[in-house]
């Protein structure tokens, strides 16, 4: 069998050919346009590989609800030219095979619970934190989705006293992505955040709020692993701060071997950012079953 | 068949016998002293009344993993005479009828997705608001354990700047609980919260909390329904003002129906505080399949 996954971006389009094993033949990355000329490339690209079935794991809010009348659209993103389009319409129409298809962080949650470091596991969480926020979750041995699908990048949190930044998601002054993601780093300190590795307040305070977020997380949802990834995250010096954070804020409350073995429950991505592609590969799977 | 049902909580144990359709044909209520005072008079209640199963409600910290060796027990609870405690052992070995075991509030969320307002949902959620505050959650059509059993209760919260009640829970300053179960509005304004029903700054403030935690709760596990229970929310006046606060803070960012129909999606207990011993039947029901 060979799968074709499509990590579906808000900037680019990763597609990959991806086998049983999860080994990764061919990959390619596109620009994120608009459906009219992004589409057509990303339907030639699979037509020439033939792939058995495709994965879809894109950005949001998408409407992963099979029962829905619009299953499988891309629903009310701020990036108009895909607003309300029927994604997986048009590959289901364009290559006639077996179509998965979730948000693109649940995949990557599914690529951690099928080839990585969630493997086995029942309930977990993978984070993104890049030029935004994702939270894709796991309870039950399934992918959540509930009455649309989780959108935990955007929880309201207590904002540091000493912070005078106020935040900038155009919803919420004080959410996590606001605070914390890519651009939130960028706008409060005036560089980006590659380029201020070397400044110690700005990891303390990006810790403080990833560990505030964390605990929410963890008392809500009760996940056995916590997967962080995304652009941000390769910033590795961050993953001890949250870490002694998190447990701080816990204050001993939640009392499991998890907690007690912190170093391996809140850790980095483990599948060289191919977590996404990987659990589109899956959804693929799953989609001929 | 008759079901056994056991709601055990901190201060009282409420035993019930109920029918398959649902119908509570026997209850009584005991004082929760020690497992040796108080265990045997449940024993012989139940044995008394020959149910064909049991289902266990616990206060907790409790552990409902079945693949745990502690499966069954209460075990980190500030009540000492509880604490590892094996319940569920000490009623297998009583009565030698299958038993089902989980949280109070699982067991409560569970009752109104059989017999209350969240009959047919696969995802939904109850809080009881009293004492202290815990959350029963259901995501595809199963009731939420994961690393240990949700402890939302405890999730930390934006602090209103005009607030300068320090917050009760020993573990975190700022924690729903801590900040807005009984015993808080008790200490913040030096009056039990019956007392206060015609103070609207109390209520503000309180459905600002709640509408805080239900914001993270909507964000994190994207409930189809919110049910809320327990002493606290008797004040009926609170609904109204917690689903405007809700919406404010979601700024429009979730749209979906469910969202859109407010009045519906954020509701009190539909079945007469009868939901935890309901759901304790249904575990009991569960536990003989």
């Amino acid at each position: 069998m060979l799968y074709g996954a499509l990590e579906a971006g808000g900037t680019k389009m990763v597609t990959a050919i991806i086998n049983e094993k999860g080994e990764v033949l061919d990959r390619a990355s596109f620009p994120t346009e608009t459906p009219e000329t992004t589409m057509p490339v990303l339907i030639d690209w699979f037509k020439e590989r033939k792939p058995d079935a495709l994965g879809i794991g894109t950005f949001g809010p998408a409407d992963p609800d099979e029962a829905s009348p619009t299953y499988g659209y891309i629903t009310s993103t701020p990036k108009l030219a895909w607003k309300d389009y029927n994604i997986l319409g048009a590959f289901r129409e364009a290559l006639n095979i077996p179509i998965g298809f979730d948000t693109d962080v649940n995949a990557a949650a599914l690529g951690e619970a099928s080839f990585g470091c969630m493997k086995g596991l029942s309930d977990g969480i993978y984070i993104t934190i890049g030029t935004g926020v994702g939270v894709g979750v796991l309870t039950n041995g399934k992918l959540l989705h509930g009455m649309l699908h989780p959108e935990a990048g955007h929880i309201l949190l207590a904002t540091n006293p000493k912070d005078s930044f106020e935040g900038c998601c155009p919803y919420h002054k004080n959410c996590f992505e606001g605070l914390a993601a890519g651009p939130a780093i960028e706008k409060r300190w005036g560089k980006k955040a590659v380029e201020l590795k070397d400044v110690p307040e700005v990891w303390e305070l990006e810790a403080e709020y990833i560990a505030k977020a964390l605990v929410n997380y963890i008392l809500i949802l009760s996940p056995k692993k916590i997967v962080l990834g995304g652009g941000v995250m390769h910033q590795l010096q961050l993953f001890p701060l949250i870490r002694k954070k998190t447990a701080e804020l816990l204050n001993g409350y939640i009392n499991t071997k998890e907690i007690h073995d912190i170093d391996n429950y809140i850790v980095p991505a483990s599948l060289n950012d191919n977590q996404g592609i990987l659990g589109c590969a899956k959804l693929a799977e799953n989609a001929i079953r």
